[in-house]
């Protein structure tokens, strides 16, 4: 039987690798790459440099496939990502089935947990369902960029007995979120804190977590939100990409 | 200047434990443990293990403080957690000031991740806004019990671009959660699935995350609650205690 790991290999701080995900690394044959977009080059040399570094017996190699790009504009965002899904997995059926052999080990090495905001193990749980693949899988977490947000600001993600919500930047943007007075987002490409009413609103702000470039600012969102505005437009531009995520705390 | 290192070491699988993690043990002088209730022993025993697994060079020391205890019965929650805090800040401060000299590192070592339901950030903070110690502190994040239950049950937190809350089992059992479609229950002591009107709801839930005793099941409400409700209450009593945490999904 053909085996697949889903390893999580932390956000940012190659050290946020969890010791299961280096013995994880150590059993894969064939590792399948697929990053997209501007950040590409650099996430897979990050993926390449932990292999060398965690691997002791380097007999593995890496397969880079070509990810399939969401269709933007003028489409409905849910019918897109399921486009996209779709796509991935005939990608990734194609790469079971032709670059592993029926007892070698693939592994998809995932940015954060794989359990937030990827789709790696829904893709594998339809392959499975739609029987066009046999293979068992495992799945590793791993450190998210949310994590490191709290950890870098010195600062518990919930209030004593409250609860968090997690969503994304553009569920924010339009007013889909619930009064959770503790609020997390992600992938936000619109500065959708802009759009929060209350400017009393604590935010807690990080870019490229866990690296050499971090940026952290945090304070009330009538007071830094111009700032972070200002330095994330600054950071993207000088790095052709940006990573970033933020607590908001209602007052 | 004393240092304190809060330090995240995962939720069970002794190897959720990070690389990040690991430097910061050793770098500790002093570990202060302050774990409570009956799952004490087994959770101290625990964190020696680590301690004497990961750290080259043992000149590090334990002092176990008794962790004072929440008052229970007819007391308002908050106000009971708010005065349970204010004594850990004491017994905090008497062990900073007492256990460990200028220039050592003390070492928090916290189940899961610091930012998720842990008070030790709080304290540190507000022992710092009081002023009766001075010391500088860093968080190093670790893998929850909703990630390793999300790992095993190889299942996504979130749908697709849908938000995620995680709440507590006292908020579920008392109405207080949104309406967000995937919802992560932690600190449950009284079977607040239960509570769930819509028994279509799907639930993924673990106990003993991690370790050789874990437990998951899965299904609809209306097919593996009455399971779930019994299983638990004869682990809890095998064992002494429980941890368990549990994901739910709407239709």
């Amino acid at each position: 039987m053909k085996k697949l790991l889903v390893i999580g290999i932390g956000a940012g701080n190659p050290d946020y690798i969890t010791l299961q995900a280096v013995k994880a690394l150590n059993r894969v044959d064939v590792f399948f790459i697929m990053d997209k977009g501007q950040s590409k080059d650099k996430l897979i040399d990050l993926r390449r440099e932990l292999c060398e570094r965690h691997i002791t017996d380097p007999h593995y190699r890496f397969v880079e496939a070509s990810s399939p790009e969401r269709e933007r504009g003028d489409v409905d965002y849910r019918t897109s990502v399921d486009a996209l899904n779709l796509a991935k997995q005939r990608t990734f059926e194609r790469l079971i089935n032709e670059e592993l052999a029926d007892d070698q080990c693939g592994g998809f090495l995932v940015w954060g947990d794989p359990a937030l905001y990827d789709s790696t193990i829904r893709i594998l749980q339809a392959i499975l369902v739609s029987g066009t693949c046999a293979f068992e899988f495992e799945v590793i977490p791993g450190i998210t960029s949310v994590q490191a947000l709290a950890a870098q600001h010195k600062v518990a993600l919930n209030q004593i007995g409250r609860s968090v919500e997690i969503t994304t930047g553009r569920r924010l943007a339009a007013g889909q979120v619930s009064d959770a007075d503790s609020l997390v987002v992600m992938l936000d490409a619109q500065d959708a804190y802009q759009h929060v009413e209350d400017r009393q609103t604590e935010i807690y702000w990080g870019a490229y977590l866990g690296t050499p470039d971090e940026i952290l600012i945090s304070g009330k969102l009538e007071e830094v939100a111009q700032q972070i505005e200002r330095v994330r437009k600054a950071a993207r531009q000088a790095n052709g990409w940006i990573m970033d995520t933020y607590l908001l705390r209602k007052p």
